[in-house]
């Protein structure tokens, strides 16, 4: 007997964004490629902040459950469905479809699909609405979900799959490791995701910020230096990075200092989306190195499967805190203020989780 | 018996960049890793309009004999150069030297250098000035003088030193060759040559440019696509590119578009320089395919010799005005007025040609 509907937190109204209701909905079919899962526990994105208080534009669907960082049991699978089983302890992140006949879903860059069905505020190319995970179910094609490894528990996997692997793929995709030095700006969710994945990776991690407060969290998650971002911080660092990951979400960067920094043909890569443009990148600022400024959106599975082994294997923890779901008004409330440290995740209270 | 002076076509004053005046003026000395060449001819960049019109700034020299694509005969060499002999035909691109110690020049990024000394309007370390190949001799470390293939013309060999290596570095930085797609942005002296080695490089060249003026030169270059930047002109080319190099020398470029015809994770290398910033670049617009803007700066020795040898190889023809030296103000009057198809040499014509 298939799963007809879910119940989630929704907002209904981006001037009301913390004003979370419980409300059942009807869930997009189960079609052959898809996955039925129960959700054990989902974190809580920046991304969840900017959709539902309008910051990124009108919504796509009527009202909006986010989350695209979940944990849970797979309860049902589509016929066509071979890699997973009913009871299979699975994750889901920020992507749930794709087209899956172009260039990019063909070689291995399904992120980059032009018709993807994101985790919330999204629609089915058939306009079904797809809800995310801050609710009792959520579906998703088979691509889209990872199998977790048994040594990493659900709430340190949680936010690996979206602020996680938004880092793990620009770092791996730019030859991050043993030898090679990264720059980290920003310590947020994403920013101290950086830090642990790139340390476990084997580089040397340097993080730059605004000031010192975050110096003693840098060092202990595993950077080797920390940079505050005063006036000349670059002058003494002219062609030392191979890489630097931006997570922080602002256009008043010292983008020259840092693109300064790089060594020769190396990239700046966005991960961060500021809402507003970032102005006046000069030609001649990158050609000093031939630096690249670049931007990456989240990972392809491979990728994912790559980084929850990583994290087992290496036993990378992450700094979360645990609330419960119907506390989620906190959550996003400590992600608008800027005080979370460094990643929130809500554990399933609205009904058991079955299989 | 060391030369001691040159001869050459200088401006001394950047309100009348076309009054080049003959004259007599001290080389700098001939230190023992460096090279003197006579000048046989030289080619006319871009550049050397921007710096005579003081576009790039004030200068840094006394007055500026420009001219930075010199071909001519080793006439003296100092007691450590070992790679060249009196007598031999040699080649001098927009360098002509760089400290040798740092990270950048023990690695084949001498172009990136923190100290360079420039093809003119540069001074040594030791401040003695350096004046360009609008004239009879010039100086040069040996690392930037480069062996010319006998099969290359001297008319044909000059404009590749700067104009042919401007393009050919980011060219093969970046992996052009069969079974990729090249896009170039503009078709002036360094688009001409982006098309020529793009082709010579084995890659499928597609040239972009404000209107359909030039197509029927560019197909006749190798192009084998021809697109003019008109609205909605990149809708049916998304994810198509491996490479862009735009050769502009604008601010008002449709980057955004040209950004979105890239494959996942590849390059728009900016070569153009203009004298104002790229405005409003968003990293919204880079994240879709994981894009980069970069930029690049000539190229190494290796590059050099390289693209030499591909030229002579495969018989590259740049399509060249050749004048007598005494005609500089027409050469850089065509560059202004952007009437040049596609670049100027000039011909030596105040002295013979020694050794």
């Amino acid at each position: 007997m298939t799963i007809t509907h879910a119940t989630g937190y929704a907002i209904k109204d981006a001037k009301k964004y913390l004003d979370f209701e419980l409300t059942k909905y009807e869930l997009e079919p189960l079609e052959d490629d898809r996955v039925t899962v129960n959700v054990e526990c989902c974190g809580v994105c920046g991304s969840d902040h900017h959709t539902i208080s309008g910051g990124w534009g009108p919504w796509e669907t009527k009202f909006v459950v986010t989350g695209h960082e979940v944990i849970g049991k797979v309860v049902e699978v589509g016929k066509n469905v071979t890699e997973f089983k009913v009871g299979q302890r699975v994750g889901v992140g920020a992507q749930v479809g794709s087209c899956g006949q172009c260039k990019q879903c063909k070689n291995d860059n399904e992120q980059y699909c032009a018709n993807p069905v994101h985790g919330y505020n999204t629609l089915w190319p058939d306009k079904a609405e797809h809800q995310g995970g801050y609710s009792t179910h959520i579906r998703a094609q088979e691509r889209f979900v990872f199998p977790i490894p048994e040594a990493l528990p659900s709430v340190n996997a949680a936010s690996m799959l979206c602020g996680g692997l938004t880092v793990f793929s620009p770092l791996v995709r730019n030859g991050a490791g043993p030898g090679k030095k990264v720059g980290v700006v920003g310590l947020g969710g994403l920013g101290h995701y950086a830090v642990l994945f790139g340390t476990a990776l084997g580089a040397e991690v340097t993080v730059f910020s605004r000031s010192d407060a975050k110096k003693e969290d840098a060092l202990k998650m595993g950077a080797k230096r920390f940079i505050a971002t005063t006036p000349g911080f670059a002058d003494d660092l002219k062609f030392e990075f191979d890489l630097i990951i931006v997570t922080a979400s602002s256009s008043r960067l010292p983008l020259d200092e840092l693109l300064s920094t790089l060594d020769v043909g190396q990239k700046l890569v966005f991960v961060g989306m500021p809402e507003e443009g970032l102005t006046n990148v000069r030609s001649q600022t990158l050609s000093g190195n031939a630096a690249s400024l670049a931007s990456s959106h989240i990972g392809n599975k491979k990728e994912a499967i790559a980084m929850l082994k990583l994290a087992a294997e290496k036993n990378v923890q992450p700094w979360i805190n645990v609330l419960q779901m119907k506390d989620a008004a906190k959550a996003i409330k400590a992600v608008e203020d800027n005080s979370v440290r460094y990643r929130s995740i809500l554990i399933q209270d609205i009904e058991p989780v079955k299989a």
